[in-house]
């Protein structure tokens, strides 16, 4: 195992310490454990707060500041953060209007947040969820009943975090996210795994001429293992799944093309033509594109696209101003 | 070679098809060639031009918007832009005020820049030109009389971006330009090569105990190899030969910890924790951290710190607005 790191057992607290180093305009660590919160508490709205395992920077903790969330909570790499530090996290931002919690639709991170958020409600915390499942891939996985929570989750933090800037009530935050959730569909491919660091050797194995389609954020597996393809030709196998699990026909969307870590942004760009091509040639017109890492797993060689059909609330709400680490608006 | 691509001779045309589908808002690409512009001129100020080959998204076309670059032009991977696709871009962004060319220091993009400069010249333009020089780790190089420029020309292109949006004259422009350059110094370490797609394989090799220290962009040697070390160790060996070229002391600076194209974020901080730890220790005051991938080399397993001594002006022109696909602030 070849990485920068000084051993595997200080991976998540460096990190977290690194980042915050890094963006103390925006980012507070709580001495209780990995969690990083606004570096200044805005009262008086809906505070956020979301999570999962490390491993999928610079989600979630580059995703805290001013427009999306209030909180970060990191795991263990690939691994859910445990209740108490959810929880720990709640506390630390609640405000009166109420705490939405952001669960990517993993089996450990849905029960532990939601046992964090039965404490928080015994303390008199007012607590909502919502769980993210935009991944077409598989219905059932590894470690998901139902389909998975991915990359689309930042367009939930993205967008809920907006609406809660407005002073919209705890329920109102809650539906907006629904929505997204309701409206985002993600698929992803990957050519080379990633080595979890306290597992000294990758998830996986892939021949040098093997792709894996449907691939999970944790290196898990997809929907099926082939030849690896051009890059039109997987754009095209994940587009088709896509767009044939919500009906986009005359719709705007937000498009997100995103790199699993190792994947070169050229790469991406060159995804994203075809993706553009395709979107054209069924009438579906896009109104804003993201490209870069998002929502990443290590340093696995890979991508997945999100489409996002839009209405007028939810482009208002993807414009208005956003202010962290790693997305800006 | 395993990529994400459709021929290795459409990659450098279909990732810039790929970009300005992505960012129309920001970016028109020239009917004559790989150079992106503004998608709406500004007239009334200098105008910044930069470039290089490809293979360093988001540089150089993600940088092109309000507050940074008027065009970005894109040779082959790896390969200076001709001097006639930087002297279309030239004559698509002039303006009375002038044109600036924002050069790193490589044999070929000095002379090719130069001779479109010449071109433009001829035709009445006011060109004047900056050549970024911030790599430390060697004097000369495989493809560079003198220091390579690297990562540290986005901080030119940040800076000099934002004097030009004041109004400020050509001379001007470029002597702030000027003073970023004699003021940043960057240094890098990989642990995995590249390779060039038109290549079909790495352009070097590491065994798998090893690390090349003062790597160039484009994979080319170092300082020298040795057995890898902790990122502790690395960040280090390179914040010394950083902070023995410029008396930072009692200094605020800028950070910029750059990764490569493959190397996880989640290591970028645990970099960063070391950095901001080894300026803590030093007396010298962090002003603002960039961690994240602002110059890679497509998807080399390595990463550069560079660190930029501020003052006033500086500052300023560091926080000012800047609106690109890549950079916001």
């Amino acid at each position: 195992m070849k990485k920068f790191i000084n051993g595997t057992d200080q991976v998540e607290d460096q990190m977290i310490q690194g980042m915050v180093k890094a963006y103390p305009q925006y980012l507070r660590k709580l001495d209780s454990g990995n969690v990083v919160v606004r570096a200044n508490k805005k009262e008086g709205k809906v505070a956020l707060i979301s999570g999962g395992g490390s491993g999928h920077e610079p989600a979630h903790g580059g995703y805290v500041g001013e427009g999306m969330l209030d909180a970060a909570v990191a795991g263990a790499v690939f691994t859910s953060p445990t209740p108490d530090q959810v929880y720990e996290g709640i506390k630390a931002i609640a405000t009166d209007a109420g705490v939405l919690m952001v669960i990517k639709n993993y089996t450990g991170d849905v029960m532990n947040f939601e046992m964090a958020g039965e404490m928080a409600e015994a303390d008199g915390i007012k607590v909502k969820q919502v769980v993210v499942n935009d991944d077409v891939a598989v219905k059932d996985s590894l470690y998901t009943v139902g389909r998975r929570g991915v990359a689309g989750t930042v367009f939930v933090h993205k967008i809920a975090g907006a609406k809660a800037e407005t002073g919209a009530s705890l329920d109102e935050v809650q539906a907006v996210a629904q929505k997204v959730i309701d409206n985002v569909r993600t698929m992803g491919a990957a050519i080379r795994p990633c080595t979890v660091p306290a597992a000294g050797k990758p998830g996986f194995e892939l021949a040098e001429d093997e792709m894996e389609i449907g691939i999970g954020i944790h290196g898990e597996p997809g929907t099926y293992r082939d030849k690896i393809k051009t890059a039109d030709e997987i754009t095209t196998l994940l587009m088709d799944k896509i767009l044939a699990d919500i009906d986009y026909t005359g719709s705007e969307v937000a498009v997100m093309v995103n790199g699993s870590g190792a994947t070169p942004l050229m790469e991406l760009f060159i995804i994203n033509n075809k993706v553009a091509d395709i979107l054209a040639e069924k009438g579906i017109k896009v109104y804003k594109t993201l490209v870069g890492e998002y929502m990443t797993s290590i340093e696995m060689e890979g991508f997945s696209i999100s489409v996002l059909r839009l209405d007028d609330e939810l482009k208002t709400l993807l414009d208005a101003k956003a202010d962290t680490p790693a997305f800006k608006a």
